[in-house]
C-alpha cells in the first residue's frame, strides 16, 4: 500500500489539533488592554503547543518521504501517535488558564513524554516492516535525539513536583533542539 | 471517475469527527488529581471510539485501496456511512456523562450497528458497480467478520436492559476482532 | 494551474462545514427517552443539511472531474460558493431550535438559494474560461435542474409567510431531484 | 522534497482557520428579525476575515505553484504564516463583538499585519532556496503589493487612535487591491 492516503489522514487530523487550540482562546469580554493581556498565558500555552504539533508534522513529513509503502501495523502505530497528539489540546488548555498550578504541568508533560514514546514506536515499525537497506535505519541510527527527549520530558516531570518552571525549561530544550530540522533524512532524500 | 477525491473528502471528514470528540474532553476547572480523575469516564470513551474510528479509516483505506472507480451510487453509499459515523461523537458525549445509564449504552451501540450496516452496504455497492473479476468479491467472500460485528452489536443493545457492562463487552470483542487489520485485502494489493 | 488543489481546498472546507453541524446536537443532559426525543428537531435538521452539502460536495466532484485548468476567477467564484455553503450549519442550528417559526425557515431557505446562485455563477465561470469544445458546455446545456432549484427555493421563501411546512416542501423537492446523480457528466467522463 | 504534502496541511489549517469562524455566528436565541439583524457586526466581521484568509489561500496557491520543491526552512517559514493567521478567528470574534471599541480594531490591524510580514518571510526563504533562475524571483520583483500592504496596516493601526472607521477603511482597500488575482505568477506558469 501506498503512503499516500495515511499521509493525507495525518495532515488532516494533525491540521485540526492545531487549529482546534485556537478555539480555546475566546476573544475577551471587555475591550480594555488588561482583559486582552489577561489572555497571555493562554497565547503562551497556545504558542508552545503549536509549535510541538509543528515539529511533529515536520518529523511526521521527513520520515514518510522515505518511508515507501504501509502496512496494517503501521497504520496502526501511527493512529496511536494521532491520538497522544489529540491529546494536546486538552493539556493545553488546562496549563493556559493553571500555569502555577502542579498538576496541569505533569499533564502537558506526561502527554509530550507518550506522543515522544508513540513516534519512536511509530519509528520502530516502520524500520522493522522494511528490509536492511531500508534508508531510515541509518539516517535514525541511535536516534540520540528521540532518547535525550524522553529522558528531559521524564527529567521535566520529575521536577515539577520541586518547582514547575524547571518543569517548563525542560519542555522548552526538547521544543528548541527538535527546531533544528532533521537534516539527515533531508540529505539521504 | 477515480477514487482519489472521495477517499480525500472521507479522510478529511473522519479526521474531523476523530478530533471533534476532544473537545469534549474540556479542561478539569480546579488542579488536583480527583477533579483530573473525574474525567476518566469522558477519557475511556474517548479512546473507545477513537479506536472505533480508526478501524473505520483502516477498512475504508483497505477497501478503497482495491477499488479503481467510483460511480453516483458509490459516492452516496460512502456519504450515507459518513453520516453516521458523524452521529460517534454525540453518543460518545453522551456515554461518557452517563455511562451506567440504560439508554447512552444503548444509543451508543445503536450507531455502531448502522454504521457497521452502512459500511456493509458500501461495500455491496462497491461490488456491484464492477465485474465478476474484480479482486473485492473473493476478498470479502462471505464476510464472516461483517455479519458477527452485526450480530454483536444487536445482542450487546439487547442486553443492555439487563447489565449495561454487558453490552459494553459485546461492544468491545467487536472492536478487539477489527483491530487485527484485513490481511486479505492486504495480500491480494 | 491543475484543479488538484482546488478541490483539495473545497473537500476541507465542506467536511468541516458537514461536521461542525454536529457540534449543535449536544448530549442530552438526563438519559431518559424524552430527552432524547427533544433533540428530534435539531437531528431532522442536520440530516436534512447533510444531504443538501452531500448533493454539493457530489455536483462539485462532478464539476471539477472535466474541468482541465483553473484561473483566478475560478478560485474566487469557488470561494465565493463556500462562503454561503458554510453559512448552512448557522441556519441549520437556527431551524433545528424554532422549527416552527417563520424567520428560521425564511434565512434557511435564503441560504440555500445564494447557494444555489453561487454555484451556478462557478459554473458560467467554469464555462467561461474553457473553449466551445469544453464538454460541460453541452452536459450542462440549459441546466434545467439549476433554474428548477432556484426557483423552488425563491417559492419556498416566498409561501413560508403563509405556511412554514409548504416552505419545507419545495426545499424537499429540491434535494430529492438532486440526490439522483448528475449522469450527464459521468456518461460524458 | 515535494510541495505536495506542505500544499495539503496548509490546505487543512486554512480549510478549518476559515470555517471555524462560522461557530462565532451561534443561532440567535429569539425568531424575530431583530435578533437576526443584531449578529450583523459578527457576520460583516466574518464576511471580511473570510476575504482575507480567501487572499491568503489564493496567493499561497499561486506561490507553491511555481515552487518545486521545500526545505526545512520552508517547512516552518510556512508554519509561522498558519500560526498567524490562525490568529484571525480571535481578532474577528472580538471585532465582531466590539467594532466601535479601538483596541480590536487595532489587535486586529496587528494580526493582519504580522501576517503579511510572515507572508514576506515565506517567499523571501522560498528565492532565497532556489538560484538565479527561479521564475518567482522575476514574478515577485520588488513586490509592491506586499509594501504597500504592510504600509496600510501600519496606517491602519495608527490611525485607529483617531478614528476606527478610518482604520477600517485602510485594511479594506488592503483587501480590495489583493481580490485582484496576482496575474503575473498565472502568467508565467
Amino acid at each position: 500500500m501506498k503512503t499516500s492516503r495515511l499521509e493525507a489522514f495525518s495532515d488532516g487530523v494533525l491540521a485540526i489539533i492545531i487549529t482546534i487550540m485556537v478555539l480555546e482562546l475566546s476573544a475577551p469580554k471587555e475591550t480594555n488592554l488588561s482583559s486582552l493581556l489577561a489572555k497571555t498565558p493562554i497565547f503562551v500555552s497556545y504558542v508552545f503547543s503549536f509549535i510541538y504539533l509543528g515539529i511533529y508534522w515536520n518529523n511526521h513529513h521527513h520520515l514518510f518521504q522515505i518511508t515507501q509503502k504501509v502496512n496494517g501495523k503501521i497504520l496502526w502505530a501511527n493512529l496511536h501517535l494521532l491520538f497522544w497528539l489529540s491529546l494536546i489540546p486538552f493539556t493545553t488548555a488546562w496549563i493556559g488558564e493553571n500555569y502555577e498550578a502542579e498538576l496541569p504541568i505533569i499533564a502537558y508533560g506526561v502527554v509530550l513524554l507518550v506522543c515522544a514514546i508513540a513516534y519512536f514506536i511509530l519509528q520502530s515499525v516502520i524500520i522493522k516492516s522494511h528490509d536492511n537497506e531500508f534508508p531510515l535505519r541509518k539516517v535514525v541510527g541511535s536516534d540520540r535525539k528521540g532518547k535525550i527527549s524522553i529522558t528531559l520530558y521524564s527529567l521535566g516531570i520529575g521536577v515539577s513536583f520541586l518547582n514547575t518552571w524547571l518543569a517548563i525549561g525542560c519542555y522548552a530544550i526538547v521544543a528548541i533542539m527538535w527546531l533544528i530540522p532533521d537534516r539527515r533524512i533531508e540529505k539521504s532524500v
